[in-house]
């Protein structure tokens, strides 16, 4: 249904980006630290933010600017949160009219981020001098240098485009994206960035961000800690020419199964990018009374540093997951539950209705040693299902997260 | 008021305890596996249990047994949790019925305990065997060997014993515990035993147990994981002759204290002991407008990954403070917050209404760099405060833990 692209967020008709180091990071013109994506119409706008309470200015800028469901690009600097520091707004707020400057447009029509340490005052000045150069760069090639600009401890770059068929039209999406560290559910999460040429209302738009966050952001742990920076920003310019989708039309769910399946892309590469992790490990519990009920499951689950720590081992150690989902506060019969790892290796039961099932520790070993592990719970209890993502937890991540400032 | 004096749980009169290896660990004499407490007399007995889902047999075993506020002595295990295997609630039975038989008492005067690896058949053959001997051992001596009997992980024993004067007569408390692994709050937490010679009403003492549990149990976080074992029983067989504690006077109060910082102690040293942890870390949040919303926002401070593992490497992240208080949902003013380290070596003030200060980062180091570390937060809010406690996360505690069953 989708074809997978290059061109990440200029994917998209219309929409150009590029970034530079200015300075905030202060290590040198080979790290990008400051990007800017721009359209040539204005965008229908939506955001989701971080639920925590603790939320760094350019979220609430975003959010006065986004009000009119409207905005024609987004800026964003790395190497520094710009939160719980002296004169956060303001920088916030010249931030956007440095882009506006340099784009020729309204300081509004800009979203603004910002991903680093928290507490210490943002370089303002030279972000103000690089942004005229990065906007005379702008480019339909510039998606990978942006999704390198926001990288902090990412070891990969997060990058997506997809295309598909809508109202007779090609319709295209592309996003970037963020997250190493500080992932966890219940925030509109991390840095992500998306773009679609789509003709889409800004209503339609937010619902649709929102449902799709929930599924697929929200589901993601990698250390529990929430940030006060994240947010995910979708802009839509309708440049594709198809129908203006304004109703929960079958355009309608066909535009969300794609921004669904770039979310999911995002989400999972968030997830297998854990700081210091070795492995991508996914959740999935099934057999559920309540598709509320398998997500707090699976989200405890993923959320065990006892569990996280057998896996970076490849000890499949069940046990621990029936107590994590015990843990959780959410209805199911212990008795009823089998577990069954999996990855490309093959897979093992090894808990049958609530009991240790005869297993054969190397096989089981070899199947906990790849990149990808599925843990799968069947709770037999119901016909509902969710999946959560997450990774192991390994010496060298606590090294990584203890020297995370020096 | 309290004088802390040696003996355990056989400080307090009436009580013997001993312990020897049955067989159930398989590492040999050197490590007791196997333990007894038995009183003289009849106590009043209390417990609080696990809240997590998935709960071992013993816990249900001695629920029933201790439903009519009496019981003798206590039984436990360790090296097998006796939880999600085959004939865990006939195990935890004969458990109870083999003591009996050893001690010439019945089944249900015994409150029965397992701790060790989930999911596999307890081998209580051995138990039944090992359990004459034991009883025939049974002194007043016999607490140092109960609290080794009971280690699994653990590093370090836990023992104590109090007395204070009640009623114009010498009454005494013990305890010896485990603990270091599988630690979170909202649970009857661990496994604690209790002993007192007080003369107390069953009611009264679990109401005590219970709300004292709450202060000190439930406050402390070790790897975030609750445990389908964990369980804490007191027993008062009134034999230091006090009149008898039924309504809440002083005499309760005076009591209530004395188990309180029993309690208190033997919950900093399982926090202390935190599976390869270096240090125990203590977060006090004060200025609050409710206890509770201090206890939920310390509590969100000691579990963090990111905090442990920023305090392992000495290092004073207070944004990381902030945002694991913003993340936990209890509601405070992020700019009025004040973030304090403090320790042995002195103390720094990291963050002022919301904002860096100015710190000597050596300084800091040094005094993060100490055996026990207090944050200490306040909010400016209100009169009310929590203390929690836990410990750093470390590179050792992940293979520590990875390793657990090899």
């Amino acid at each position: 249904m989708f074809n997978e692209i290059t061109g990440g967020v200029c994917a998209p008709a219309g929409f150009k980006a590029n970034a530079a180091w200015c300075g905030v990071k202060g290590k040198g013109p080979e790290k990008p630290d400051v990007a800017l994506i721009l359209s040539e119409q204005e965008c229908a706008a939506a955001a989701v933010y971080t639920l925590n309470r603790v939320k760094a200015a350019p979220l609430y800028v975003t959010m006065e600017h986004l009000e009119n469901g409207c905005a024609w690009g987004i800026v964003v600097n790395s190497g520094c949160a710009n939160a719980c520091c002296p004169r956060s707004h303001e920088s916030a707020q010249a931030m956007c009219k440095a882009a506006a400057a340099a784009t020729g447009r309204e300081p509004e029509d800009f979203a603004v981020a910002s991903t680093g340490v928290i507490g210490q005052p943002l370089n303002i000045g030279a972000i103000e001098k690089g942004l005229p150069g990065i906007a005379a760069g702008l480019s339909e090639d510039g998606s990978g240098v942006t999704a390198e600009a926001i990288m902090t401890t990412d070891r990969s770059k997060k990058e997506i485009a997809l295309s598909m068929e809508l109202g007779g039209r090609e319709v295209r999406l592309g996003a970037v994206a963020k997250g190493s560290c500080m992932i966890h559910p219940n925030m509109g999460t991390m840095l992500c960035f998306i773009t679609t040429d789509c003709a889409i209302t800004s209503q339609l738009l937010e619902e649709a961000l929102r449902e799709v966050a929930a599924k697929t952001f929200n589901r993601v742990v990698v250390d529990g800690d929430t940030s006060s920076n994240d947010m995910c920003v979708a802009l839509a310019n309708g440049m594709a020419g198809n129908p203006l989708i304004e109703w929960k039309d079958e355009d309608y769910q066909k535009f969300f199964q794609a921004l669904e399946a770039v979310c999911t892309h995002i989400a999972r590469a968030i997830a297998a990018d854990g700081a210091g992790s070795t492995k991508l490990v996914t959740c999935r519990v099934r057999g559920a009374r309540s598709e509320e009920v398998a997500e707090r499951l699976a989200k405890s689950v993923v959320s065990s540093d006892l569990i996280k720590a057998s896996l970076f081992a490849c000890d499949p150690h069940w046990g621990r997951v029936m107590i994590a989902m015990g843990g959780s506060k959410a209805p199911f019969r212990p008795e009823h539950v089998d577990v069954c790892y999996r990855s490309q290796a093959g897979e093992v039961l090894a808990c049958v209705r609530g009991e240790a099932a005869p297993l054969d520790m190397d096989r089981a070993r070899e199947i906990l040693a790849q990149k990808e592990v599925v843990i799968d719970v069947d709770l037999h209890e119901g016909e509902e299902e969710a999946v959560c993502w997450g990774c192991d937890l390994t010496p060298e991540a606590v090294l990584h997260n203890g020297n995370y400032r020096k």
